[in-house]
């Protein structure tokens, strides 16, 4: 592939194959692209674990980082993602890595179609491939296969990025899925998913996938208090006593103590939480490799320069 | 040269190396600096071109890059420019990229006899020299020489950084020079640069170059909608096929889509926009490795250590 | 030493062996991790000198730095510096480099059991301890020892992250320490400190080591103008023209000129101002040394997610 946007655009053989390079780099593999290769991560929303670790797949792979900061860019003169991303081509970047709040963000550039490859790290409420990545490889490390398993994913269904993608890519892989946590966050029109409660899923799913609860996105208060969520939607002590005995608890993270699941569980031995983030290093290692390795295969060398829209 | 501050410090015999030197890295060309050679960029201003195009023209040359950022940096406890500076100096840094709001912000740098080399990526309304040499090095791979060349430079020329200096300098390497756009910014005393209605310019420039309308810089606001800019000033489709057949259109950008331009010439085949900003790292390449050879050939290893203003 | 939090956790032994390896870095001595060593520089305050003065040693050493910015992180969605640290262990950082507003924030951390490294860079009015062994680092360059030394240290105690350190580890050093300024600001309780009007301390001191008034730290307003503060409490032209022969003037910086000491002064023949900036280059490459060698001497290689605080 060139362009990483969305889950739907890889087939199953490309995401096993990304999973099997993912774990290859687990296991301390290394690759280097044949050239220097220059790319440049663009994150116009706030973000700790995404962009650092892109910046370490990065740094693993021996790329060239090319800084760029929305603050102090001229996005503030008024210059669209689209000039922004034409200015970084023509400089020489190869490839950049985009967190954006619109939705689909990534529609106008494909169309008009640049040269850089694009890395979809987050679209408003859309996609997020690389987290959905990184999760499939953590389900496959501990049960080696999707077949058969349950996935619940639970909380702010509406509101997330991977939520559905994961939904829908983990039943292409032969998994079975259900949607938890307040029924009008998880009942999806559409989206061909059952709702189970909470205290269903928690006894019957062998991975329990909490969500953040996207507060900056919620344009209402939420209704209930944080205990009170706890409680009803969350995933407690008491909870977690009740779960099968190889069940996993996975959540993207940053994770909300206290309101997605108790404090004490964040770390416990179900906890995948932080293995998710350390597999995101290598998930990403994959997908940039794909991507470098597309572009060398192709002998893209053209220059954007040739480019014409209109003749005058 | 040691620092790069405005095109007037340059002779011909100077600006026709760096562009011979620009052009060698336009083909491909590598060079490198005898030792470890650290740099810092300055942005006090939003800009990503700019800055961009200095971050990848320093690790082509394999500077090594100590980050700055002005939001996070002791500016916000009230430090000078020129303590800034000279901390980085202390630590070693051998050369400083600086943006900055005020007009001949390095006069005082340079007066105080800082060690290290300061390359000036735009001086409030004053100067932007880099900007200026890819600007004749795009020029210069087009037509091959000035002299015979008419440039006419339209637009916002009483904000701009380089309508004066590009002006002065192409008429130093035999250009004739007119000013265009709105007469009461364009045309301007002392300059010597003759003022041509735009309607006049168009049909006969070699180069059109557009500047950017500085919405920041102009106290009050526009007197026109950019509806009505475009039509009297802009370059329309109109305008544009009443062009000489092998005339450029050029423009510093961020491009305001739709008022200085029609939207769809920015990428048209006579535009040498985007290849501007391609030309834009192989031009600061060009400066960098000369004031390294600068300090280089000089031997220039003295500590600021050794400096003293006042015996006690 | 695995983290460097504060003075006191280290041996005379540690300290002069600190000294020592910087001493050397001084001389140009260079020294590199075994494998790839990564590190994030979290600066949740701002700063010039310690952050770029962290980063040019970690470039000295061949160090892999994994950018964070706190205003684009997930601080924001209110993550806390726990689960930030965390995180960046998980992708594969092996130190981070924190100055954070809030007294003793490394507390927690250590008592979590992190498993990467910790250099304390400042925490809110506690400790700074690279900041510190530069000051050390600058004093025994100058007079090759401390016992016999008369240090005074004048200005804001109260508010200031080095004084008290720096006071206590002179004593152990065998230096006699003084504190001078504003009476009510210096005479700390529980310090053991003698204080000494400052026309006494300019005569009588070897080392006179200024404070930057921390304006930002004070809750109420200056009771003095910087003119009448500069009179009575700094460093002037007369009073530098009373001190001994060989008295060296010190100050961590940024200095307010013209308040703690005549803006003629700041780079005087006495002044170690920018030396012990240079000097801080060296004295956070030796910290640095030290614990990374602790790491690959215990070779601590225990991946974090073996960490398991409940088990379910």
């Amino acid at each position: 592939m060139k362009h990483l946007l969305t889950m739907n655009d890889l087939s199953i053989e490309e995401i096993m194959g990304l999973l099997s390079d993912a774990e290859q780099f687990a296991k301390g593999e290394t690759w280097r692209p044949k050239r220097n290769y220059y790319i440049s991560n663009l994150f116009f929303e706030p973000s700790t674990r995404t962009k650092s670790s892109f910046e370490m797949a990065e740094r693993k792979l021996g790329l060239e980082i090319i800084p760029f900061e929305a603050h102090t860019s001229s996005v503030l003169k008024g210059e669209t993602l689209y000039d922004t991303v034409r200015t970084l081509e023509s400089i020489g970047v190869d490839s950049v890595v985009i967190r954006h709040t619109e939705d689909n963000y990534f529609a106008k550039l494909i169309q008009s179609g640049v040269y850089l490859s694009i890395m979809n790290a987050g679209d408003g409420c859309g996609h997020h491939p690389t987290q959905c990545l990184l999760d499939l490889l953590t389900i496959k490390q501990e049960f080696g296969q999707f077949s058969g398993l349950k996935v619940a994913i639970v909380g702010d269904i509406r509101h997330s990025r991977v939520a559905r993608s994961n939904a829908e890519t983990l039943r292409r892989l032969g998994a079975e899925v259900v949607f938890s946590g307040p029924e009008n966050w998880a009942n999806i029109k559409g989206s061909g998913i059952a709702y189970e409660p909470i205290d269903t899923a928690v006894e019957t799913a062998d991975v329990f996938m909490l969500l953040r609860i996207q507060h900056e996105r919620h344009s209402a208060g939420m209704p209930l208090t944080k205990e009170e969520y706890l409680a009803q939607f969350g995933l407690t002590l008491e909870r977690e006593s009740r779960m099968k005995q190889k069940c996993i608890i996975m959540h993207p993270a940053p994770v909300n103590r206290g309101v997605e699941i108790e404090d004490a569980l964040v770390e416990c031995e179900r906890s995948r939480i932080f293995k998710q983030m350390e597999n995101g290093v290598f998930a990403r290692m994959a997908a940039l490799k794909n991507s470098i390795e597309h572009k060398e295969g192709a002998g893209l060398n053209e220059t954007m320069y040739t480019k014409c829209k209109i003749v005058g």
